[in-house]
């Protein structure tokens, strides 16, 4: 195994990766979680992902002067979808170039003090460029407020409440609620009139002695069938604090939501075991965001959770029996409204739950709140959204209409199923590149300890390509492989039991001191995963009498890894023959959605809007879709979109 | 004691009340609990008390032709302002004549079916003359709606909320809440998609097997300091269905606000108890009315309480510390939201609490809930409101503005604090007419067991007409009073300890064999009372430069008796010196707002709009109050306005 790679560092966050040579430079920044912009698919042509190279060897690209201009290139400036790695980088990111909903990261990262012209503000625009899809309001469901109210007098015998309302105008807060009215003529009397009170989702909730209005802080969680992500947004700045991921815990129930629903059917404690275990996780993610950022984690005084209906369910203690049989049927679409106190959450007693609004079947929140953060509900063009993971899910919009459909895909773009398989974390093989021999790019520069999604996609394409993988998905033995295939990887056929593995990493390399295999069995799982998700594709587009060449784009999400080459996707049959640059990769949608929808009541008003814009399409009982299934478990046999490279 | 006393019938009630003879008809039809119109103060001009005599004898009086008509005199009608009892009666009370709030009293009686021209529908005016002031459409806070769903199919698979929501249309309802969202799917699928729903104040609560739409109730509950008054409501008619009534118990902890305020400064759990036992007293109404209706207590879905801010405080469980020291401020002034969870009411657990929003100091939500049913709000002429209770409220509308006080008369007028008081209920000397000798009216025509506020008053103002009782309040030997004073009267004259007693009933009379007496200090007591409430009424008037002849009328609310002589009450000076026809007695004012409130949210809205209007005049630290109070000590030497006969 050769390993040579550059690291490349990013400003002014001082994130730091690893790269193969020749890896493009928005590639890098992917994997160092800087999703930046690219209208124009990676062609080279809009500039908008132009980075600095401020120390490093990085020759412009052909495309770079005519989008650039002559001085930005004289300065550093390089287009990172063109330009490729050749050695060790030190670049830094404009915030203009990031993905809308990406730009705090870095304002974060510099650390700029409050109020500074790039921070987000209440009612100020995220983006430098006002009218840009991606703007947003800072406009959260919380306000603090802090007063110094008069004290009562025979002239100003006001009751408390009255008080405390005229104090905050224009704010205004409904009825109060029996717990904080109970508590606050103590609360007002014990700090002496003066305190900062709390208001969420218009609700008073609290009125905190001295002035806390600067500690306010939410917690965006996606959901997934097999991995939860939180990420923890101080919504005075609009600026994420931190990102914690854990494995899901009902995994250890079985590893699709199917088999959650089986345990909620076939056992009556069922249900409350597999809340539990998951309200138990968050809880931890919860933990471990407190004490990174070093909060106080009554100051959180909302969760936003974005999942699909089943999780969605569960999490929320709903019986989800009705989804495990025709025809599928949730409890509810619209946005239930819960308090943290109802699910258990640890966050302030008093503190929100919003669930979002899901669309119909398997169809949940997450894709909602990928739509949101996509912003695929404003779409004129014809845009296919795709959102891989155990529960994969496909939105076409087409003419300013919207449907929906999910399709079981399986865990294994997300690391279980797959012998080796694990979550796109420190260890994980993340990239690989056949050339003579096997390079591969490991998250965190370490020894490699598995292989995660965007790994596996990038090993089964490079083996098709090369004629070690047959278009049936049977790993070849070395004597059947083509006679160009290179002594390195040949030798990487392992035959045993009248099937062949490939051995990804040898026994001294890795960290476990164990071998790391794709085995035959993996490349069946990644099959039915990769068939299920072209299939959805292929029906919704007849649906619409559509070809793949009709589609302005692709917008392909997912918790699966920081970055999946299009080629590889496409080469696979993951995503439609169709030129990489229509291809865009936009993070973990449903994570981007969850944080906007924390960050602005708008946006929770638009993900309602859009449960209610999407028609569902229920495959499960489509003809056309088994055999679109059957058809997709051949990989293609040459790369549909030859010559596009992403 | 000389006791001839004739039966009044009042039909289609069937119910029967004693009078004495000359008695108004006005008055008995009071003392059975029918609160008739008198527009024109009972003068005999407006024609609107008018009911129909159908056995006894009953001449019609000199007003009776000019008002009704040649025709209706033929027919039996008379005026109940006019016509004085000469013997048993038989009376038919026409629905118009009662005052508003009223009118259902009647239709249940009658025991019309459903739908029936007089009964109340949803929709349809209480009133038989659209426009009158009194009239409210039938709107109540909850709805429910028998469904027989659509079972979910492939073409179908809508969510079981949105199934739901889409049945029950144009009625809509917020997004449910996590109690009934996770019991939702297995009710739904248990009853087979058939079932009522049930929405209260736009919550959707549950969902009932079978069709329950006619079982609709709620309680209003006027929570006095001394009484607690509750009356079952059939929501879906308007119609009374029972009303309980209850001495407060924590009464037991001090008969006024100032001792109830004080035990939950001084005691650590004084608030604690004084919530359990007052709302054990509610749970012990509505288990008496539930018993005595027959109905099942899961189908009541909404209390709505009024009382002064002491007592709606405490019943809500929240420290009223502050409205026992200057400036006495109450908590909260808009109406809290609850559940009867909340405050561990045994309705149904998801049915709501409304209390009434309140004004400031002691003025609270009786006060808005008397400003409802008596219209005050709507009033344009100069018209003052009286509410006599332990606590008592006043209110000035002059201008189209209101403003309002509170006096601490205490629980005399409630049979309080009175050696032989008790409340206005069977046994009660509810009448007392000195002629020669003492007559008496005993409500349930029993033996006499007490002194109720009507027959304090009537015996305060006799024995003040007749010289006995000397304007500073002391009662006359038999040595000093007129000569003309009857033997009779003379001998119930009894001197001990340097005071005179006045004797009630002999022991040989009562239900305990015991005297019945009106001790020196029982006058004292009253007078205290009588003063408050009188310089109350002073100080309104004089903030607004106002004689007592500028008010164009005085209502006078209360739940200390059916009925007390106009004529008394102004001449003891608990009423301002104005012509009888001018006062008009409204009954439990607050009661009726309560109910007014049950059966419409557009009268919940109207209290808040009252609440918030009117303003609060605070005579606690008012020098001119001090004053005022002590020449109103004193009664007047003579009637104000004699020769004016209510």
């Amino acid at each position: 195994m050769k390993r040579q790679e550059y690291k490349i560092s990013f400003e002014p966050t001082g994130r730091q990766v690893y790269a193969l040579p020749d890896t493009i430079l928005l590639e890098a920044a992917a994997q160092a979680g800087l999703i930046l912009q690219t209208p124009c698919g990676g062609a080279g042509k809009c500039g908008k992902c132009r980075l600095k190279v401020v120390s490093g060897a990085c020759p412009p690209s052909a495309n770079c002067r005519p989008a650039l201009g002559e001085t930005e290139v004289a300065q550093g400036y390089r287009l990172a979808c063109q330009a490729r790695i050749q050695g060790d980088l030190v670049v830094e990111v404009p915030v203009t170039s990031l993905f809308e909903s990406q730009q705090q990261i870095l304002v974060q990262a510099a650390d700029l003090p409050p109020g500074s012209a790039r921070a987000l503000s209440p009612g100020r625009s995220a983006s430098a460029e006002p009218g840009r899809p991606g703007e947003m309001e800072l406009c959260p469901a919380i306000s603090k407020h802090f007063v110094e109210l008069d004290m009562p007098s025979q002239a100003d015998a006001r009751s408390d409440v009255e008080r405390l309302r005229t104090a905050i105008r224009p704010t205004d807060f409904d009825p109060v609620g029996i717990r904080l009215l109970r508590l606050l003529p103590g609360l007002l009397r014990r700090q002496g009139f003066r305190g900062t009170a709390v208001i969420v989702d218009g609700d008073l909730v609290d009125f905190e002695p001295g002035d806390t209005t600067s500690q306010c802080y939410g917690i965006a969680v996606d959901v997934g069938t097999t991995t939860l992500v939180g990420t923890l947004i101080n919504l005075k700045t609009g600026l994420d604090m931190g990102v914690e991921a854990k494995i899901n815990p009902q995994t250890s129930y079985g590893d699709d939501v199917i088999a959650r629903i089986r345990k909620c059917r076939e056992d009556a404690k069922g249900l409350a075991q597999l809340q539990r275990v998951i309200i138990g996780a968050v809880n931890e993610i919860v933990d471990e965001l407190v004490r990174a950022a070093g909060i106080d984690r009554a100051h959180i005084y909302e969760i936003v959770m974005a999942g699909n209906t089943t999780m969605q369910q569960i999490v929320c203690g709903i019986d989800p029996s009705a989804l495990g049989e025709l025809p599928f049927v949730p409890v509810f679409t619209d946005a239930p409204h819960l308090n943290a106190a109802d699910l258990a959450l640890e966050i302030n007693p008093c503190g929100k739950v919003f669930i979002f609004p899901q669309i119909g079947g398997f169809v949940g929140g997450d894709t909602v709140a990928g739509i949101v953060a996509s912003r695929l509900d404003r779409e004129t063009e014809t845009v296919l959204f795709v959102d891989i993971g155990t529960n994969g899910e496909i939105v076409l919009a087409h003419k300013g209409q919207m449907i929906a459909t999910s399709v079981a895909a399986g865990p294994a773009f997300e690391g279980a199923r797959i012998s080796c398989g694990m979550r796109a974390t420190s260890g994980a093989i993340e990239k690989v590149v056949m050339d003579g021999d096997l390079r591969m790019n490991v998250i965190g520069n370490t020894r490699p300890a598995g292989l995660c999604g965007s790994g596996l996609i990038d090993t089964v394409a490079e083996l098709l390509r090369l004629g070690i993988l047959d278009p049936t998905g049977r790993l070849r033995t070395p004597d059947e492989v083509p006679s160009t295939t290179a002594l390195a990887l040949r030798k990487r056929l392992i035959e045993q039991e009248g099937h062949v593995d490939f051995l990804l990493a040898h026994k001294t390399e890795t960290v476990s001191g164990k071998p790391l295999l794709l085995t035959q069995r993996d490349v069946r799982e990644m099959q039915l995963a990769n068939a299920a998700i072209s299939a959805g594709i292929s029906i919704l587009l007849e649906m619409e009498g559509l070809k793949p060449m009709d589609l302005s784009r692709v917008l392909l999400a997912g918790a699966f890894g920081n970055f999946i080459r299009r080629n590889h996707a496409r080469r696979i049959g993951l995503l439609p023959p169709i030129p990489c640059d229509r291809i865009r990769f936009i993070g973990n949608a449903s994570s981007l959605g969850a944080k906007r929808a924390l960050l602005s009541v708008a946006e929770k008003q638009a993900a309602a809007a859009i449960a209610r814009a999407v028609r569902h399409v229920d495959l499960s009982l489509s003809p056309d879709f088994q055999t679109a299934f059957s058809s997709a478990m051949l990989f293609p046999e040459d790369d549909p979109g030859k010559g596009c490279e992403g």
